[in-house]
């Protein structure tokens, strides 16, 4: 259903159509300087031939560091969707189930089906502020539960979960001996920093370049995960995607060296971003406050119905994302707040006023 | 096998020793100066963000022109390989079975696996000139059969087979309802230029930059196929590899300009190594001479032992390919003439020698 909407735009786009597209997660920063001139040396240095379908041993090292593990743990990926799609495959057979918070992110609904397996949606409310119930955690899990996803902080919600909540759901999943993915696209986006989680015997990690450098259209992104599995997934690298285009690892190989003063960087913009937009929709909606960039997950006004009111935000030349595309959330919409500053308060200001007119 | 003897050698080169490669299908010459050009523009434009899962559709139009269809019957992917795995998984269920002519690159059989479908080999002789037994393709053929494999010019004999002898076998395919997907990643290096298929009900086309253009490590490819299969391809993407780098889609969609000029450059040095290739190899080795770049497939004597032989070679810092594979070709080697003819000869040379040492 996102991704529905998202081709309607592109192609809205391509007859003309201007759009202020906040219903796509993707940052207006650009990537680090340091990231486009190493692309360029990189091209000149012929670094564009056929290459390791693990990644590159440099960007693999300090990846690994980053995590507390060895480069044989850390395979690179063109975006963390393949590194998840990866790990879902590698784990989950026909008839299995994976333990899914919802609201979320469609892509692992949709990753599921297309491998047969079932997605075991957690639903979480926003009037609990999305706490996680460990019994109804603890009463989903079966013998069929191959994997448990946690994306903290959460796309849709911009919600992190705290470490305490964090590290019960770690304990848990290692009790029953279940893998733990944890898609950390947007970990670098908490408010307050987050230290790069280790890596453990019962830990999947994925993350992507996208968020905190602003890098979506590189396609690159990475899992770092116990040896036998990264083993796996540079097998099936080789009969599929084979490598990333080595001169985009280099360029992500520089952008690594900047993170922490990058991360620092993006973070202010998201919270500002936030507390804005919070003060804007707040006059007519319900939310619950993020802990985190990139989004607002409002509940519009009952009465409203929500494709009514995408239809005509969109005849004003604004799209936000349908809240059913990540769960059973008709009601709401998420917003991205990925905009400078004046366009959003614009949007957002006619966002309230659509929701006004349509009420 | 070979991607294993690929890493393996990525180690070695990450240990600082040099490698003659002539073990992997990659072509020496550069892209195109205009894509270069392209790539640096298009990023300077901001051409790096989230796009359609379809691929930028300029790009798709070119090609569709091409292939005598429409821009909703192509998909780009991030190289041909993945193209390839997307229409076996899209045609496949498990127990399925795709025929596949051998000698045959890896990929097909591993993929099939992968999809836990049966990939049914059909072994070709080069006793035959790699002639195709048709009786033995129908009585291969069964109900359980959901597509067969055309790989002409063939990886990794270099054989391309006859017009008629390929109009048979997609006739032959048409009357069974089979599809008949066609990897044309060396299509243009035939020594005489054989045109673009026309894309008709029954056909998946699948190709590549790389080969062509020398753009392996850009990873970009392409299917064109009927509109129901591209749409459900463009829905595996969204959940997989997102899409293409735009960018690299620019400069592909540059690059696809000047086809016909660079496909007949690459064609002559293609032709001219062949025969250097072949003057030399034939004092120790029997081959079927190719039609096409950018291998050849010789037949060590019988009382050497392969494995014995690619080591004594390897510790001459030589790598080719082991015949077995690509099928049950145990006393051939796949050499890739992906070098100047200098180093070629010289490494050429160095074959023969290490063929008499073995003797």
């Amino acid at each position: 259903m996102l991704y529905e909407l998202s081709e309607k735009i592109y192609k809205l786009e391509n007859e003309g159509k201007r759009v202020i597209r906040l219903d796509i997660g993707e940052p207006d920063w650009r990537p680090p300087e340091s990231a486009f001139r190493t692309l360029l040396d990189s091209l000149e240095d012929g670094r564009d031939r056929y290459a390791s379908a693990a990644g590159e041993l440099e960007l693999r090292e300090k990846i690994a560091e980053l995590h507390g593990c060895d480069a044989r743990n850390v395979v690179i990926t063109p975006g963390s969707k393949w590194g998840i799609f990866m790990l879902l495959k590698l784990h989950l057979k026909s008839r299995d189930n994976a333990i899914i918070f919802s609201p979320h992110w469609p892509a692992y609904e949709l990753i599921c089906k297309s491998l047969k397996a079932n997605p075991r949606i957690l639903k979480l409310k926003s009037e609990d502020n999305w706490r996680i119930n460990f019994a109804s955690l603890e009463d989903a899990i079966d013998s069929k539960t191959k994997i448990i996803i946690l994306n903290s902080p959460c796309n849709p919600t911009s919600h992190a979960w705290g470490e305490r909540e964090e590290r019960n759901i770690m304990e848990l999943a290692s009790e029953r001996g279940i893998p733990l993915l944890v898609d950390d696209a947007y970990r670098d986006l908490c408010f307050r920093r987050r230290k790069e989680r280790q890596l453990g015997d019962n830990l999947l990690i994925a993350n992507t370049f996208s968020k905190t450098f602003g890098m979506t259209g590189w396609r690159i992104g990475y899992i770092a995960v116990p040896a036998e599995i990264a083993h796996k997934a540079v097998k099936l690298n080789q009969i599929t995607i084979n490598n990333v285009s080595v001169f985009l690892q280099m360029a992500a190989s520089k952008a690594i060296e900047e993170k922490m003063k990058f991360a620092e960087k993006v973070r202010k913009i998201c919270k500002r971003r936030a507390e804005i937009a919070a003060g804007i929709l707040v006059r007519r909606m319900h939310f619950t406050h993020p802990n985190a960039g990139l989004y607002l997950f409002p509940k519009l006004p009952e009465r409203i119905d929500t494709g009514r009111f995408l239809r005509r935000l969109l005849e004003n030349g604004i799209a936000v994302a349908p809240g059913n595309a990540f769960g059973e959330y008709k009601q709401h919409i998420r917003i991205s707040l990925c905009k400078r500053e004046e366009i959003l308060k614009k949007a957002l200001d006619k966002i309230v006023e659509v929701v006004e007119e349509c009420e």
